[in-house]
């Protein structure tokens, strides 16, 4: 834990927490935490700060913070994921996060297993404290935003209706795709390049022809990750540090 | 699976196979070989080709193997990881291969516990099983060159030995660091860029100084995937993928 996230309710007006949870038992167990110490925290969709450790319990931890005054940008890569099987979406939850995803959209597709909507995987009293334990990983305090679409054909149909932001590339996970990353920044000239990245990782079997050439119609662009087929979960991880990779390189 | 990997013990001198293993399942079961079929097949370190189904019985499979004149390339880029949990070990193998590596050095370091090296996970029996299902997902033959180490000196110390290639690039993930990838691409001129990377990942506690200290004498220069702290997994994947992206890039 490289920072202690703190839901909003769990702060008092006068920055007071206590907490007794997992997170108090990793600030005894592991950061051996004792009062006066200070450890950085941060609370959820909020500016970072730092908590003095006013008191430490059995089991239990009080901390008196103070927080900064701007809130941390929302990660400029957001991801349009084919829903993958419930033990790989758990294990990608918190590697997400600590990637940085503004959005994470779970769509389904033709090769998606339909049984795959039913996990619980997909609650949010599941997803979000792992979403948590990535940010207190990277630092950060954005929550990716979650959307579940159990439409493909009606998630394009909203892609179509929002207002495709200019500064927005959207890339296309596609071995066979001749396109470098750089030339997939998109429709912008290099004087102005995109200042964010959507990208689209498919199902383990791959899109369907027509699901591409929807994908394709609504801007995305194929990239290619070299000749190699990656898994649904490892491509998504490479993609999105490819993602941030490029970003920071072209707005540099 | 999008090639079989076979082993060369495996493939008769005229080219027949007979599987009865997972393998033999996976031909059956998911892929419904039926006799007349081609699929794709490889040897382990040796060339790829393609194996036509002669008999499909119960639970096993015979082929008739062609194979190519030339064996794959060694992939260009290699790891040498801090020895993580054995369980966050045991899901990277497969990844490992999949992205392409060319050897795998598993080292001891000061935030490494003693006892992960006591782990069945660091048995060929069981790691060679997870190399060889990530080379066919990613279409590959060549299976990692894996070496463990159980001091960090004597590794620095055989690296010191080592005749540092001119073409490898040495890299050092280090969220600290101001240089991005392609400044690190390292000491060749840009008119004659590295044809290898060898990717430093340490411990989840990080390196030491000394550690780093270390590596930065044998040329590892600091790289940076920005300003988030990933576990060393993902670090892993992230920085595999963009030491393959830089590559292509550099010597497209």
């Amino acid at each position: 834990m490289n920072l202690l996230l703190l839901e909003r309710d769990e702060v008092a007006a006068d920055g007071t927490v206590r907490l007794a949870d997992a997170r108090a038992a990793h600030l005894i167990g592991v950061l051996k935490a004792a009062p006066g110490r200070t450890v950085r925290v941060g609370l959820a969709d909020g500016p970072k700060g730092s908590g003095r450790v006013t008191r430490v319990g059995l089991d239990d931890v009080c901390l008196h913070c103070v927080f900064e005054e701007t809130v941390p940008e929302r990660p400029p890569v957001d991801l349009l994921l084919a829903l993958p099987r419930p033990k790989v979406l758990r294990r990608l939850w918190a590697q997400l996060a600590a990637l940085g995803v503004g959005r994470i959209t779970l769509v389904n597709a033709w090769k998606v297993e339909r049984m795959y909507f039913d996990t619980h995987v997909l609650a949010p009293e599941l997803y979000r404290p792992l979403l948590i334990e990535g940010l207190q990983q990277a630092r950060d305090t954005r929550v990716p935003e979650v959307r579940i679409r159990r439409r493909f054909s009606a998630l394009m149909n909203e892609m179509g209706s929002e207002t495709v932001s200019d500064g927005e590339a959207r890339w296309l996970a596609d071995p066979t795709a001749g396109a470098g990353l750089r030339q997939a920044m998109g429709r912008r000239s290099a004087a102005t390049p995109s200042t964010r990245v959507l990208v689209a990782v498919g199902p383990e079997g791959g899109w369907t022809d027509r699901e591409r050439a929807s994908l394709q119609a609504h801007g995305f662009q194929g990239v290619s990750l070299g000749p190699r087929a990656l898994r649904s979960d490892t491509a998504c991880v490479a993609l999105l540090a490819l993602a941030h990779h490029v970003l920071r390189e072209t707005t540099a």
